[in-house]
């Protein structure tokens, strides 16, 4: 093609104009009008704008910004992209929690039985992990014969019935995000604050939750990697719900290190039983009376904050919760028994100990090193179809701020078919240690709670 | 997909990696290595770069931009990527002319063989219009039985025996260039300095020639809006080329209105033959003699610009160019009758005329809108399988400021079987007259020369 194209480019594509001047708006720093942002998202979804238009558009996107309005633009675009999860026949508030993604992050697990015990009822889409050990989904399969796909009727039933629902989305959920974020995670435009939040928000909003709780990562391994940019990410999520409608608090969270102990499906299945027992890691329990408790206050139910974590702390401490997780099972078709025994559930091999190549105390344990040893023993996709060891994973025996002596177990490794040597050195790449003590990184910074008006 | 996919794309994607750290990079203004952009470019050729990741980094290259060095080695990855045309069995200094795309420009058909007269020889490779009324080897095509598709071979004979040949590209010259400028036309890329001088050059470096000169066209219907701009895609093309040993001069000219009093292929092929004879549009003349004496100079065949001019006015004037059209027309197998006889070349089916609605100076020559109206009477392709009418077209009566009065013919358009009426429609918004004197725009507006050393 001749360098003549300016000329012709007006001349031939009259079709293709459109498309073409939307992103040579933003390239040039233009503010769009709620129409481009539709068409756009409309034509991606028809196939008339291809994807390498939609990727220029991102990128220039990422350079350029989109303002608050035309994030919510853009969101609502999402929203309307597919269909919406029609929870009006259900009376109460419906919650809903997400997070941008953590290594070791089971407290879903542990917070929607303890929601539908305190008040509020709970609806939880969940995807699989692709990857590194992630998906809720993936872990729920540990329990033998649970149940993860379920029809909307049958979600609105059990809600009906029991107050709480985990499934897949077996509804199609804003596809627009979907199909945009595929784009972006292959063109480098993942990190930009007003597409994340477009695409959290739209997903949350296409639940039909009332009040919804984010719980932002920050830190080494997560999306965010400063404390402004979490702020920044927290601050625009809660002003497009407030546009579209939907009380969307937020919660920003370290991913300094693995939240709790365990990596590995059977693995945090288990931890999230135990904190359902009033047990477990500390951190998993503070992060989900954090967001729980800003759900509850949120949702109209408990007054302060203080008063919804004691309330949902009796939950975990006097069995509720976990009498509720039962029921969850129950509904849901999984084994009850694999809860009390949980040897039941998929196991490894054989465990393998990394032992601490000298004393000192925990400085570093890099969350994504450690998803990666994870991986490398099977507990990670490569692909979509890549099956998944759910019995193999990590349990790391010291967290940050920990003292270990030479030799001493620093993390076991649970293997499967796989060979470990790999995952093995990987952690030796996670895991650095320092003379001098360490001070634990707080894992909650920030709580901004919206409230719902009902 | 879930927006836990930092951490997946770190984990899933070694492959990808590489180029998604390349897109990266630019996105946050970063400066590329060589091998980075060989990268990307020789992985877009062999399709492991995915088309939606090249229209990335091509916005992300718009705008955060491309340093000097980085220019450089895109236009050398372009060259590699495809043949360079071997031209040194060639005696003597093989020139090149290039335009970066004018309504109307026919100077190629008269600076090929009034070059070939004045000591050097002139190697054409020259590309279809797509749009609009445009490429050389269209408007050959009028000739009857103008061979336009010569071998290497062939275009190597016909050098050595007449110093010249015009010729469509047989051979796969920086396909790259080609492949990344389709992607460009339809994603709002196409104006981009760096990106515009790295195609340019390209192509001419990879048709072999030792002295190009280049047409960089201003003003409105031009790729290049401002002075400014064409200064600075000028000045990137001449350092380029130096960084890869070419001389590469340019020339600064205005396409506020087009050039010469014709467009169309018979039309402009007439005008380019009464140029050769010393007569013709005086805009025509002096651009070719601009453009021709700058190869001149720069070829180590003149002194200097005027007495170049000179010599080039010479063989407009006493017939030797025309002469040497003749003979490459014979070499090439037209019909040479149909030169002295030009009612042999396609004809329209009748003529209209576009009179001026008042008396006045003529303001406005818009060159896209007139071009469009060329088009809309089938002198322009509107997909690369449309067939063109070489018979129609529209021949200016008057340019900016001359005078018409209230009736007076401003256009004519030469029919064929199109309707006109859309045409004519046209041509009231591409002409605006004014009651006041207009000073016409100065045609040539910087010329800069560099030297071959031989």
């Amino acid at each position: 093609m001749s360098q003549k194209s300016r000329l012709e480019t007006a001349l031939l594509k009259p079709i293709k104009h459109n498309i073409i001047s939307i992103i040579d708006k933003k390239r040039r720093g233009g503010t769009h009008t709620e129409k481009e942002i539709r068409f756009l998202v409309e034509t991606m979804v028809s196939g008339e704008t291809a994807d390498y238009q939609v990727s220029a558009w991102l990128m220039a996107t990422c350079i350029q910004g989109l303002n608050l309005e035309e994030t919510t633009w853009l969101t609502r675009a999402f929203v309307d992209s597919g269909e919406v999860l029609d929870l009006s026949s259900i009376e109460g508030v419906i919650v809903d929690k997400h997070s941008t993604g953590g290594v070791g992050d089971k407290a879903t697990l542990v917070l929607v039985p303890l929601l539908a015990v305190s008040g509020v009822h709970v609806v939880k889409l969940s995807g699989r992990g692709l990857g590194f050990t992630g998906g809720t989904i993936d872990k729920l399969e540990a329990i033998p014969n649970f149940h993860v796909a379920l029809s909307n009727e049958e979600i609105l039933a059990q809600m009906k019935s029991i107050g709480a629902a985990i499934s897949s989305q077996t509804t199609d959920l804003a596809p627009a995000d979907g199909k945009m974020y595929a784009l972006r995670d292959v063109t480098a435009t993942v990190d930009s604050i007003p597409l994340i939040a477009a695409s959290v928000v739209s997903k949350k909003i296409a639940t039909g939750a009332q009040a919804i709780v984010l719980d932002i990562k920050v830190g080494r391994g997560a999306f965010m990697k400063t404390r402004e940019d979490a702020q920044a990410l927290a601050k625009t999520c809660r002003k497009v719900g407030q546009q579209l409608g939907r009380s969307i608090s937020t919660v920003i969270s370290s991913m300094d290190q693995p939240l709790g102990y365990s990596i590995g499906h059977t693995l945090e299945v288990i931890e999230a039983l135990e904190t359902l027992k009033g047990e477990g890691p500390g951190d998993l329990r503070e992060l989900c009376l954090k967001l729980g408790s800003v759900l509850l206050v949120s949702a109209g139910i408990s007054p302060n904050l203080e008063k919804a974590e004691a309330q949902l702390a009796t939950h975990l401490d006097d069995g509720t919760a976990y009498k509720k997780f039962q029921e969850l099972v129950s509904a849901q078709g999984g084994d009850l028994e694999a809860l009390e025994d949980t040897s039941l559930m998929p196991q490894p091999e054989r465990i393998r100990i990394f032992p601490a190549s000298k004393s000192g105390y925990v400085k570093t344990l890099d969350s994504l090193k450690i998803a990666q040893a994870a991986k490398l023993l099977g507990a990670g996709r490569t692909t979509k179809e890549t099956p998944i060891d759910l019995g193999v994973g990590v349990i790391l025996r010291k967290k940050i701020g920990d003292f270990v002596e030479a030799g001493e177990a620093l993390v076991e490794l649970f293997v499967g078919k796989k060979h470990d040597e790999e995952a093995f050195e990987q952690l030796k790449e996670a895991i650095l240690l320092s003379d001098t003590p360490v001070t634990p990184p707080p894992l909650v910074d920030e709580v901004s709670l919206s409230a719902t008006n009902f």
